[in-house]
């Protein structure tokens, strides 16, 4: 019954601005952590519970001279300065985080304290919410409005602090805290490719924060992970079929497979999810073969998971350790590099992917 | 010190798609409302302070079985089945609210309830906050990525929505609440000027919300009334001196003023602010006029105040009651209809200029 509103412009391409993507970055976060091997030990669990089990190192965490504010001001003056920049070149300011310390009052507008001396208050943007979704969000919005008849030449620049904390238990050694500065415009080292992602949004109970006097999440482990896969195999699903698509329209007629990635960066809960995440996209390659290789090369071995289902496999124990061993060249070369800050740090929530890629370029 | 990025493109203008802006609008308040006079008399007032000082008649409000996510649920529903959508042509959803239930999980992840049974996971966007700011953002986003090379050439859906309550005391009667769905497409018969948009952001503590266990914001009254007429006073400079620009290049060499625009609307925390805008408004005019006649006709009478300054009259009635005079027609021709719903219904905090828009379009 729908009909679409139109369709997109036949010369768009030649009329965005060039290379539009991530010009600088700046990274923050506290000086204080807490050594996992002596929270293990304080917590009474087995010795390698969180450094082996979760892969973390250590947990940062802020004293009480700093908060979502703090940070974010820290970020952004920091890359500011080493980028030479006058406040009065940023036309667009946007914060993602879940760290709330007003519930409406955005830390975008105490930012705007930076830029009184310059006089600019024509600055766009605001903060966005939703879980560690809310950096990329607001860098998705930097990107949306350098392409659009909005931009005025100025640099957008977005930032993603949150500061998390877990009530005692299993979710607490996956804390951590940090800011996370990007300065965006066209001309960039770093290019989003056009037209390619793939989105996944759901309304699901896994990780929420309906206490509002409490810093403490309310986390459904194992729906958390469940909701992290499955996002993963959707998104990888919808971006799969956009490329095969852009490939057909230029006439060509292959598959796009893990090895058309340079690297891959993931949002940091903790590292042994991402490592198993890895194990995960190799099982959608996989899968989604009509006729995979399991002679020999990276599919060797694992002839008798053909017939399984994505969706039965999320605690399936047998098909993680296959496809851990099968991805662990994969994940050496393309992903272990990312994971120095989540692993040194911890979760940062909506700059822990950005931490990821500041991990990677500064190797 | 700083360099720009790189300068908008030549030819730009012919590539975005055609038309831009809201094709469709649907507005949702509360059926229970608190009729003003009875409010001034259980608060012991003067008769026609709220009335005639505030310019309300009626207070909506919601019952106990409703929520900000009921609200947005409602108005997005309504939207879809009134134009008769289906929920897969919508490839990008956002919230602009400041009614916080929940510090992490966005309303617009509830509202993906309601996408379920298509199937259509793919939908960008979350909730942005800043006070009454977040439906503007929304909107601005939603228009930016039609605009972008992330477009899809599916809709966008943007919802704003608030639950606006104060304690008891001079605030409490321009609560209100409601919410308003908004269609965004090429085609529009609502169109956005490119280029066009002022913006004024500052770090202020005029009206925030730092109690988290409270429904009601801290206001300090008088700032905030500072604080609108200020930013109204700074959009509409920066407005100017953009189509100024606009218009040079065009070879046109002449003052933008108020007769050119053919409505005014604006966000209402109560009706008789609105009125002191287009006062206000008219002020500008005058003052950034070289030489104004004020023998006859809109600035007649007004010669005693050539050589006021903007930011000294935030609170002088005689300027006041004399711009007031002067722009009665003005309001009344161009402004005037859009104050339905905020005068029956009250402050929607993020909807509250849209509600205007709608009051405006159905007269």
């Amino acid at each position: 019954s729908a009909t679409m509103p139109g369709s997109l412009p036949v010369n768009a391409e030649s009329c965005w601005p060039k290379d539009v993507g991530i010009v600088a970055l700046e990274i923050y976060f506290p000086s204080q952590y807490v050594d996992q091997t002596e929270l293990e030990k304080y917590d009474g669990v087995d010795a390698g519970k969180y450094t082996i089990g979760l892969g973390q190192a250590r947990m940062g965490f802020c004293s009480d001279r700093e908060d979502i504010n703090s940070l974010c001001l820290t970020v952004v003056q920091k890359l500011m300065e080493r980028n030479n920049l006058s406040y009065d070149c940023i036309g667009r300011l946007e914060v993602g985080t879940e760290t709330i310390i007003d519930k409406s009052k955005s830390v975008k507008t105490v930012l705007m304290q930076l830029f009184e001396e310059s006089g600019n208050t024509d600055v766009e943007g605001i903060d966005t919410t939703n879980a560690c979704y809310g950096g990329t969000a607001a860098l998705f919005n930097a990107i949306n409005w350098i392409e659009s008849s909005s931009w005025d030449g100025r640099y957008a620049l977005v930032v993603a602090g949150d500061i998390a904390v877990y009530a005692s238990g299993n979710a607490r050694p996956t804390g951590g805290a940090g800011a996370v500065a990007m300065l965006v415009g066209p001309n960039a080292p770093l290019i989003f490719e056009r037209g390619l992602r793939g989105t996944h949004m759901q309304h699901a109970y896994d990780f929420y924060k309906p206490d509002m006097v409490s810093e403490y999440p309310v986390v459904d482990g194992k729906l958390s992970i469940q909701c992290y896969l499955s996002a993963l195999d959707r998104c990888y699903t919808v971006y799969r079929n956009k490329i095969h698509a852009q490939w057909q329209k230029e006439g060509t007629d292959r598959r796009f497979t893990l090895n058309d990635f340079g690297f891959m960066i993931f949002h940091s809960p903790y590292c042994k999810l991402v490592q198993k995440s890895v194990a995960r996209l190799l099982l959608n390659d996989f899968l989604s073969d009509q006729n995979p290789e399991t002679a020999n090369g990276v599919f060797s071995g694992l002839e008798a998971f053909r017939d399984i289902k994505l969706e039965d496999t999320y605690f399936d124990r047998d098909v993680e350790k296959a496809f851990m061993k099968a991805s662990a060249e994969l994940f050496n070369q393309k992903t272990k590099a990312s994971l120095l800050v989540s692993n040194q740090n911890g979760n940062m929530y909506t700059p822990s992917v950005y931490g990821c890629l500041a991990s990677l370029l500064a190797q």
